[in-house]
Formats: structure tokens, C-alpha cells, sequence
């Protein structure tokens, strides 16, 4: 029997886990709660238990595995498989990730940051296609990335490729300050609170009629990026206006991963890429207007299809034997 | 004895070719006038019979030799070895270089596209020094870029992979046409003639002394971006003005890349890299401004180091057996 492999998609609240074979077929998945308490510090053996007692019900052995790979929150160091800064997981010391989940499990621990799992997920199983080179760029309260470039991950001198919601798009006086500490950053004007940052702001001198408008001003409802998305559809002149505002951003983005790294794909997930076609074919629009004609020939830009499987599916891809 | 490598960078005057050792150092170095007539076709079979002429001077046999690595300009399909578009070099149609100077030479032949090869020089041996992951920028008459990454150079999609001087960097209505099409190129800015149309657009409304200004408007001497560069040593109010503009363009262009691929080295060669810290400190100062905390911490830009002598040794790194 061919062995398989598994997956963890640690996150702040749970922690995903996938049964899977080497084709990437999810044959159990389950979840975790991540208990923060202790300084985080029952998460690496709460998941390690939740897998032994999962494979004994399966009546499964842990031979019949190549291992499992995982995807974490904060700075990892690749050499030791530690973990740190990790600030959602009460991860402020070093963690020894791997060495303990090994321990606990008697199976090898592959580790790598949650934005590179969800690229090479997306590259493996989702709108990637198995290309040789895919950037995934995720948009969601912050703007991150990771990219999968000639079969390998990207991770960089200090483990910070991939960044991409911290590019400067925007060189303007009036640029917003990030939370990084400089200013015009994509992430202030492209993640789900930027969004709503820009909405506020371009209400300010917006003259035309505008539900959204209304809504800002008078504080009837919640504004969140998928009611400016939702409001766009229904041809809301400044919800319109927001999106193309965020749009040529993201394309301008967009533009210098072309330019750059000319992958096959461009992969937008993320909680605001749920507005599908209305956010892709504006920054498809600006993006083919700032590359160059072989990059505009050779790659494109797509919406991330794995929803939140990405995560578990690039994860239990670390655990895989190499070719 | 050791096997050694032989490197071959090709250019549209010379073919530059040595002998090394596979620690680097070149034993011996000649060049071949590049005939570029009927098509081209004498320059592969110029390039072979020189190899071969001088191994029998040198009394070195074939079997000496671990094979043959090339740069050349043009497009370079990876899976034939042939090479098309190279039209400094008459290559309009299809070449199969790899092929027909293996048959010349009977060693094997690896090849790469000039951009790249000078990257892995400088990374193998020059002002990269043996980092995982290194970025070249070539300012000259256009601007180029090659990738070393995770012990690879990456080619992207289409081979596009690197071209910096194609990233948007000048969004505005008044930004240059670019050669490639589109607008607002760092090209249009930072090659050696985008310096040059930069002074002149900004001599017209540059008020103080400067003698820049006077040369350009009497046309007493020929504007290049070394005199450019030599005028604001002296001072000269209008040349340093012109200096910190390119110079901001290309800290932006450096953010994009440290932000997105966090490389150890940035490193910039070409013609216009020749004015040193000149060119160096105000990039710097700009990039430290763009870039968020971890890459400021460790992605740094330096001024290549090797001069002519990277193209033959990133070349001849192509052909070393893999480790």
C-alpha cells in the first residue's frame, strides 16, 4: 500500500489536520482548538495526541506514513524547526516545533509559514495547475504572500519572501503609515480594513450619490470590504470608484510579480477574494497595461479555488518523498 | 587532475572565453570577434574551432574538461539548447547552439542568457559571496536583472524572469514610453541614456547654477550619465538633482525586489555602476526607507565587483557537476 501523508494547518483558534494520499486525495480531515494557555505551550502536543488517538481509531500505523507536514504562524528556522514569534499562539520564546511533534508522533515533521502552505496548496491541488513557478498572494485582514518558484519554496535571507503586502505602491505624501512602521504599504490599501480605509477616505470629497456614502456618513451599518464589493455590483458610483482604487493597486502588484519572477500564475486567495470576477478582471485590466509583452503572454493571474484546504493540502506536500 | 570548466560569454561585438578551475579561478582567457554575417551562422562554429585551437596549444585534452557553459543574448529554449530572437547577432530564426558546439567540441554545453550568467558570476564569485539568494541589477543601455535563488537560477514562465528594468516604476501621465511598449519603465529612467533624458527634462526648469544646464542647453558636450555623475562630484546643483532622482527610482525598484524576494544581496553592475558609492549611498538611503524591518535587516546592495570577468565565470559555473 502506498504510504500517505499528513497535514497540519496550524492557525489561532484551531489547528486543521488532513489524512491524505501522495495524489493529494483529503481522505480524514478534522480539527483541533489551539489552546493558547500556558504560553501556547500544550498546541504542539494537543495536536501530536489528536493525531495518535486519530490513526489508533483508523487502526492505522504509523509506518503507513512518509510523515507530516505543517503549516505555522510566526518566524521558523528551517535548520533547528523551531518556531518563534508566533504572537497569536502565545509563541513569544523559541518552540521546538518539530523535535516535540516528532516525539509525541514517531513521524517526521516537515515545517513551513501558513503563507507558503496555502501557495504550494493552490500549486499542487488548486488554480496552479502544477506550474513551476506560482506567486500566491492572499488577501485578508493583513495582505501576505508566498512564492513556489522551479520546485521549490521561496523563504529568503531571514524568511521574508514572499511579502508582498509590504511593497511600496504608493509614494505620495499622503500615503497611509502601515503597521511595519513605513508608509504605502499594499496591505494599507488592499487588505480587508485598507479596503474600508480608502472607502472612508474617498467618501470624504465624493460629490455624486452614493449609498455607501450615506452609510459612512450617517454610521447606519458595518462597513466591511464585502459590502463595498456588494455595493459595487449594484453600481454604486463611489463603491465603484473603491474597488478600481484598490484594483489598480493590486495590478500595479501584480505588475512587479510579472516582471519579477514571470510565474505561470498569480494566485489571489483570501477572505476578500471571495468577490471573485468584480476583483479579478480590474486588476487583470491594470496588470496587462503595466507588464511587458512576454510576461503579458506568459503569465496570469487567477482566484485561489481550495478555499480553506489550501492550508492542510501544502502542508501534507512538505511530507512528500522528493522526486 | 581535476576537471576544469570552460565559460563563454557571447556578445554582439566579442565572444569572451576562458579556462577555469572549479574553485573559480581562470587560467586562461582570450576572446573571438563575433561575425554576425549570413545570419550568424559563422558564431558558433568561431566560438568551437577557437576552443578547440586552443586546448591543442595548451596540450589539454577534452577529457579534461567538464563541458562548456555560455551566456548569450536572446531568448533560450531550455529543453533544445536553441536560442532565437538574439538579433544583435543576426539569430533572427532558431539556433541550435547547444547542439552544434557540441558537435564542434565534443563537450557538453550548458547554456543560460547574459543577464543570468553575470548574476551567478557575481554570486559565485564576486560581491555575492556564496549567498543562497542573490538579485543582479545590470544598469548599461537598458537595465537588466538575473535570479540566483535557493541554489538556482530561476527563468519564470518564459524566461522574463529578472527584468527589473520593465517594472512600473512611474505611474504618473507624464512617465516615458518605454522601448517594450508600455510606460514608465525603470529603463525609461535608469539606463544610461534614461539618465541622460532625465537631466534634460529636468535642466528646462532648473533655476540655480549649474553647468550641467549650460552644456546641455548649448550643446557644448556630449551628455552621458558618467559626466552626469563626474558634475555632481564637482557639486553641481542641477547633476545632483538628477542623480537623487534615478537614484529614488531605483530604491524603489530595490524595495520591490528585497520586499518581495528578501535576497541576502542586491547587487548592481553595468556601465553605469562604475560611479561606486556615488550611485550606492543614495540607493541605499532611499531602499532603507521602503523596505520593512526583516529586510532591512538582511537584504543589502552592493556595487558588482568583477567587471567583465562575470559573464565567463558564471557561465563555466553553469557547466560544474552538480553537488
Amino acid at each position: 500500500m502506498e504510504k500517505k501523508l499528513i497535514g497540519v494547518d496550524l492557525g489561532g483558534t484551531t489547528a486543521k489536520i488532513a489524512i491524505l494520499t501522495t495524489d493529494g486525495t483529503i481522505e480524514e480531515k478534522w480539527s483541533v482548538e489551539t489552546d493558547i494557555s500556558d504560553e501556547g505551550s500544550h498546541i504542539v502536543r494537543n495536536i501530536g495526541d489528536s493525531i495518535n488517538q486519530k490513526l489508533k481509531d483508523l487502526q492505522l500505523d504509523h509506518d503507513a506514513f512518509y510523515g507530516i507536514g505543517m503549516g505555522t504562524p510566526g518566524t521558523i528556522n528551517y535548520e533547528t524547526g523551531t518556531v518563534k514569534g508566533a504572537y497569536n499562539l502565545n509563541w513569544a520564546k523559541e518552540q521546538n516545533v518539530a523535535t516535540d511533534l516528532k516525539k509525541i508522533t514517531s513521524l517526521d515533521v516537515h515545517l513551513d509559514n501558513d503563507a507558503n502552505i496555502a501557495a504550494v496548496g493552490e500549486r499542487w491541488q488548486g488554480a496552479g495547475e502544477g506550474s513551476a513557478n506560482v506567486f500566491f498572494v492572499t488577501l485578508g485582514t493583513g495582505v501576505g504572500g508566498g512564492i513556489f518558484a522551479e520546485g521549490k519554496i521561496l523563504h529568503g535571507a531571514k524568511g521574508a519572501a514572499g511579502e508582498i503586502g509590504h511593497i511600496t505602491v504608493d509614494t505620495s505624501k499622503e500615503a497611509y503609515d502601515c503597521t511595519c512602521g513605513k508608509k504605502g504599504c499594499l496591505e494599507t490599501i488592499a487588505s480587508a480594513t485598507g479596503i474600508v480605509r480608502v472607502a472612508k477616505d474617498l467618501a470624504k470629497s465624493f460629490e455624486a450619490d452614493s449609498k455607501l456614502k450615506g452609510s459612512i456618513q450617517q454610521e447606519t451599518e458595518d462597513i466591511t470590504s464585502k459590502l463595498i464589493f456588494d455595493l459595487a455590483a449594484e453600481d454604486d458610483a463611489l463603491a465603484q470608484k473603491v474597488v478600481d482604487h484598490i484594483c489598480f493597486y493590486l495590478g500595479l502588484a501584480c505588475s512587479h510579480i510579472g516582471n519579477m519572477l514571470n510565474p505561470e500564475k498569480i494566485i489571489i486567495g483570501g477572505g476578500v477574494s471571495a468577490a471573485g470576477d468584480a476583483l479579478l478582471t480590474p486588476i487583470q485590466d491594470y496588470f496587462e497595461g503595466m507588464v511587458f509583452p512576454a510576461v503579458r503572454e506568459s503569465t496570469s493571474i487567477s482566484i485561489a479555488t481550495l478555499g480553506n484546504d489550501a492550508g492542510v493540502l501544502g502542508a501534507a506536500w512538505l511530507a512528500l518523498p522528493s522526486e
